[in-house]
């Protein structure tokens, strides 16, 4: 039995948010005026903290695109539930682009742990809607025929991400520096969704 | 016989423009300036218009999407016709997103019931639209083989869109809340329409 | 023996340009600032050179694709070439949000021939791609099986684009309104392109 | 033995970061303020550096799609590696509408060298991308089945791709014209991937 894939359009719509999200983050790097005496070359070298948080916009979605992808390799039934959930994901895509231009702005300045705490609700939000379009997916039946302990450890997998996203979340509050720097470890943790699971599926059958 | 889906290409260009107009939105939220002894939390949080109005636009923009591609999971031939149709909607939605800028600037000032009209005039057009793309569909069988029942239903489904929006359109000039909090009841009604439809269908042949 | 159809990834390509630069045009449309005693629904009005100029160019794109969806219904071979013309299309496609913002603050104004001759010289030059797109897909065969006779009507059909949209540049220079007015009829000449062609092929054979 | 085609998303995705970022381009042409006593038309004249290097980095990305989509022709298989390296490829795209918006600004003032070295570094970036994304899938065997001279061939092309968008990053420092006159002469050489790889074969066997 061929299981027909009907998710292609839900794929496509997001495809196309995802990508002119990723896109709309060049928007926030504004072209300095040089006045008299002044170099371009400082100038540009001077706004580090807007090609640092164009950076992190850029991961921060092509993260969570890799993962979207690496999901829908698996998913192939829809639902109206589904569309929702991922709209849900969507709109958080979305507000991103606004999330990294307050890094942009305030980094450095007295006003950058909210702005760094706001980026880390949207990245909680983020995992978290992950998580539960997986699980409802899960649920739900919504897969080609996989094996049972394939799904069960990439549930946990996307547990982890909630677990994570809340935790840098949480670390914003304490020092921003070290936020940052977990991010950094998260983004390294899922980059590599089809790896880490080939992995995990080769430790799991060693042990028995 | 099998047919073949010749609106892809139509499903395509429309996922794209919703999908950019979707994006679109997160431009109207501006990073506030701190001044001297201001709180950014507090300037933020001042700033709920703006969410409010971004999230309207999203799920607008969204339930739209969502009845779209369920109306093409139907629709399977294609002509110049409902191409202009489609171009009809898609004008409407490019314009949402001036519309949700009206409502995040005014709302909350003396010219907020102006703001609100012009938002609600151009659902109104975007339910109408929806509506007109479906009756020429249904009208020229431009459809896959479906049940009559089935697609009489939807048909009753979506003149209920349009009734709907133009009521909306109505409130806004009598009172906004209330118009919006009916924008809301509207979003819920159209943001299952496979489970909508399926439940009246059971409904339809429990009452033979 | 079936013909594969090459042409899949310009076309969604160009879809993607096609659908932002359509999306793009609503950029152009400023929320007023209202000052006291001032009426919101008042200045909305006086705006009218703007939702024109919204409307022009939304028709503008939609047209043009609308007949690249036509030509590309036929065209199923693919090679550099052909992607560099399409590429020179695009380019002018993408520069009508600018051609378009130039009507809206100009007309009405001393300087609306010289922005309105700046978006007719766009409209040229999109005319006239088209044009040589089709011509080029001919001599090379890219097309799937078709009746000489039809592809023949076509070409003459692409190369009155080329001569209506020229036509209006000159007229630009003449007179604004006759210009944007036979714009329009140009507009309604390619709205249908499926329905003319059908048409014009039931005359000929009715000439035999 | 068929391979299924495993990149589709990846490329529908690419497409999408291309078509918004070659669209995104025309927001940095800005519609001339007339004062009295002023011209429109020598307003416009007079922005040549805009309406070039809205050209410049139009030319930049098609080339770049283009030579995207030729190497995707080949490349059938997917990892998250390929992801990963896509991912770069794209990070540099999006960064091209602001080294354009740089060129735009500052040629023909004291800064312009430093403008073109930025954008010349974005484009030795681009290059070098190409070549390592195309090296990654040959060294992984993520090919469809084609002969090994022709993947041979297209490696050495590619990396002439690389050699040669350094060369213009060094150029840069010396001459901005003579660095811009070079980029034209590589236009010239990828914007025909097909032809040049054909022709190449065809030379190759007749040497034999």
């Amino acid at each position: 039995m061929t299981t027909v894939k009907e998710t292609s359009r839900l794929e496509s719509f997001s495809d196309g948010v995802f990508g002119f999200a990723i896109t709309l983050l060049v928007l926030d790097i504004h072209v300095p005026t040089v006045s008299e005496g002044q170099d371009l070359l400082n100038l540009l070298m001077a706004d580090w903290a807007t090609y640092l948080s164009f950076l992190i916009g850029f991961f921060t979605i092509l993260v969570c695109w890799i993962n979207h992808h690496y999901m829908f390799d698996h998913i192939y039934k829809n639902n109206s539930k589904l569309l929702l959930l991922n709209g849900f994901k969507l709109l958080v895509v979305t507000f991103t682009p606004f999330a990294t231009a307050l890094i942009s702005k305030y980094i450095n300045t007295p006003q950058q742990s909210t702005a760094v705490s706001v980026y880390a609700f949207n990245f909680a939000l983020m995992g978290t809607a992950m998580f539960f379009i997986w699980l409802y997916a899960v649920r739900m039946d919504l897969m080609k025929h996989e094996s049972e302990a394939l799904l069960k450890m990439i549930t946990r997998y996307y547990f982890l991400a909630t677990a994570m996203s809340v935790t840098i979340f949480i670390l914003s509050f304490i020092n921003i520096w070290i936020c940052l720097g977990f991010s950094g470890i998260m983004f390294a943790t899922f980059l590599f969704p089809e790896q880490m699971m080939a992995y995990a599926m080769r430790v799991l059958s060693a042990r028995k």
